[in-house]
């Protein structure tokens, strides 16, 4: 089943709004291309001309500056021009529609659209509307998808543990509110990870997430047991004040990721955070900070996951539509 | 009789600060150039290094994300570095004045200024004190002029129409409170247009108005009958507020653009627009979307205008003083 | 004393945090940098590739557009791509630490910091906390330093006067909330200049200042007599308001420097101000704009001095660590 907003007819990728149904090869071509922007040492990406004379509009309608800066610093390095548009401050306040709004920036020579929205039909929508030529990116959309996010996690997997074959996964916390777990989800599914569990307080983990084809586990140390990967979600004060979630402390003793619970899983196993980090409450300060820790290389690696989807997005210019 | 602020002694352009009385041939010259950055399939304009190594400084004192995105985009087309200032966070506040900042900028290299001002002598009053060799572009100012808009919307005019020679333009709304209108007059009148007819609520054309050389009419169905060219003006929401007219629906009856008002200029009539449109007010949703609207090509001829326009300033430099 | 912070074991310079024990040797190195980056008719720093495919992020936890704007203009002179980040709104505000939030932008690739924070031990925080080849620059804090304030003044300084030796400079005004009098202060000695004054208003003249190094002055008229020259700092309109000084006019009266108090110092004295300038209330308006005053070239020469600081910061890369 195929995404007829997201791809061409041939199966070329023309917009990135979702890894629910994004084919295996896809993933791929986008995991194998950021590969090659990494420098040797791994800690860059090298700055190349491929977007030179192209022009990224960052079109965030809810602020997220962590986000917002990888992209920008993506699109940079590709030697794209960057426009950063503040919708609050925008012609939205004139009353603008969303799709009248997104023909004047086609219209001023738009490429490439990012777009935060808090509703995740937004990207969608927009997609739908532009003409052959402009890509959209979504870049994260209230709890239900952020695409770029999934694909640096697989980016790191697959970095780390050097593929997906046999991989037991965790995912550990506010499942309910996670954009980041479900595009994880999508994502490994897609790559053919064998085993992925999810545990967090029953108040944050939804019943019908097993129908995703993940293990729902009660028992956190259980579900740390024997994994390859870890990822902790950050839990948002929203969640502890409406009482989701008892207080910092007892989440910390419930489903932290001490070091002890890390032992479960073996010394090989990596450490993923989709940042900013809580220490001390989802995840130990000294897990965060040890030797099984990836969650910095996931912060450098997003940046060349998101060059590469734009790359790959300017040249699948050539399908047919 | 030659604008001493806005023009060198030789006539060649050193500041665009107003259409009135800017000369056919400098117009002319703006529009020939603008032609020359549109690329083949007219949707974009080329990067060039025209502007490499000069800085363009937008000084926005009043918010516009709209014109500021289109003199970014503009700028960053020429290969100009582009410094965006919000002026009310800026030193402003510390209670300096107005040229002092201007010095300021023009000590940190500062080559265009963009002003965006609600007074429309600020542009000017800036034009007067910076040293030769730095230009300003008047980005709209109150209710007066908006030079960059009058031209575009020449560019779109000469584009579809082929020349000026003959032509019935006819300019419908609040003409009143528009610096749009007022640019457009001007540079049409400059160019040679035959007839331009202006039609709107009384409370919203000024009498003073047909000093312009301009007709003014009452119906605003005598005065689309037989035009080439039809510009619709946004009614701010702040003029039915403050009742200087009745209401949106009533403005849609009475004003608004209709397909059968539109039947009235017959099917070779263009239909523009400055936007951000107020679908079904000013202007019928469905003329809007139609085959004669050039609203959108006005946005990309847009940034091709401006292009022109600072490279001209830029070029002008040989100019004696 | 070397600072262990700022300068690699070899003595070359990794960061910029204070002006304090820099050795003559960086600081000449620097202002020769600063000369070669000016173009001949010294307006202008010309654009050069030093820095391509570096990201400059401007960490602004405090809002002064003046100083970003001549950062963001000298990293793009540099080449450099620029991130401006406002920390109010960034993930700072979801309780992320200080440190995490760094950790994550070197993640994202950040070669150089300029940092802006109310705190003085922000930018050396930030220092020693990030990895060998990136770098920090303390773009002003609190009231305690502001380093390339001081090294533009010192360029200023040897560009008009040819050098240091023998030299009489008096600072005027609000000595105890200037990060600019200590910042000069520390460079001038460490440069060698001979007579350091400082004057103002007891209430803003810490007597822990001759420790520095510099002679108080009770009386105005003495400090600047002989002077070869004069900086006049900005008085703040909290000042007035604590009551620290009387009033705008009673300070001129007392310390403004007229075109009367000017002539004790002789005709080739200049005049320097670190802006934005209060016309009138620390310095004559007739002054500021006279032919002793060198507030602009001020500017000017700040774009190539950050430059010349960026570009040695990342030259030292070689160094040992």
């Amino acid at each position: 089943m195929t995404d007829e907003t997201q791809t061409y007819s041939d199966g070329s990728l023309r917009h990135l709004l979702t890894l629910e149904n994004l084919s295996a090869d896809i993933v791929g071509e986008i995991l194998d291309r950021a590969e090659s922007f990494l420098s040797d040492n791994e800690r860059k990406a090298n700055k190349v001309p491929l977007l030179l004379g192209k022009s990224v509009f960052n079109l965030f309608f809810e602020n997220s500056t962590r986000t917002r800066t990888t992209f920008e610093i993506a699109a940079k390095r590709l030697s794209a021009d960057v426009v950063n548009l503040d919708i609050s401050t925008s012609s939205q306040s004139k009353g603008e529609s969303l799709l009248d709004m997104i023909d004047n920036l086609v219209a001023m020579q738009a490429d490439i659209f990012v777009v935060r929205h808090s509703q995740s039909e937004a990207a969608r929508t927009i997609a739908a509307h532009v003409p052959k030529g402009i890509h959209v990116i979504n870049a994260g959309a209230g709890s239900h998808s952020h695409p770029t996010q999934g694909l640096l996690d697989a980016f790191t997997i697959r970095h780390f543990k050097g593929g997906f074959d046999g991989l037991k996964v965790v995912i550990i916390g506010d499942i309910l509110h996670s954009r980041v777990a479900r595009s994880q989800i999508h994502v490994l599914k897609s790559l053919g990870v064998a085993e992925i569990r999810v545990a967090g307080p029953k108040t944050l983990v939804p019943s019908s997430i097993s129908t995703l084809g993940v293990k729902v586990y009660d028992d956190v140390d259980k579900a740390i047991d024997g994994v390859d990967v870890i990822t902790t979600l950050r839990i948002q004060n929203e969640r502890m004040e409406a009482a989701l979630v008892p207080s910092a402390q007892d989440f910390y003793l419930e489903y932290g990721l001490t070091r002890e619970r890390l032992a479960l899983a073996g010394a090989k196993a990596i450490v993923m955070h989709p940042g900013p980090i809580n220490r001390d409450v989802e995840i130990a300060s000294e897990v965060a900070d040890g030797p099984q820790s990836v969650i910095l290389h996931q912060v450098t690696f997003g940046i060349a996951v998101r060059m590469a989807v734009m790359s790959l997005l300017v040249d699948s210019d050539g399908g047919d539509d």
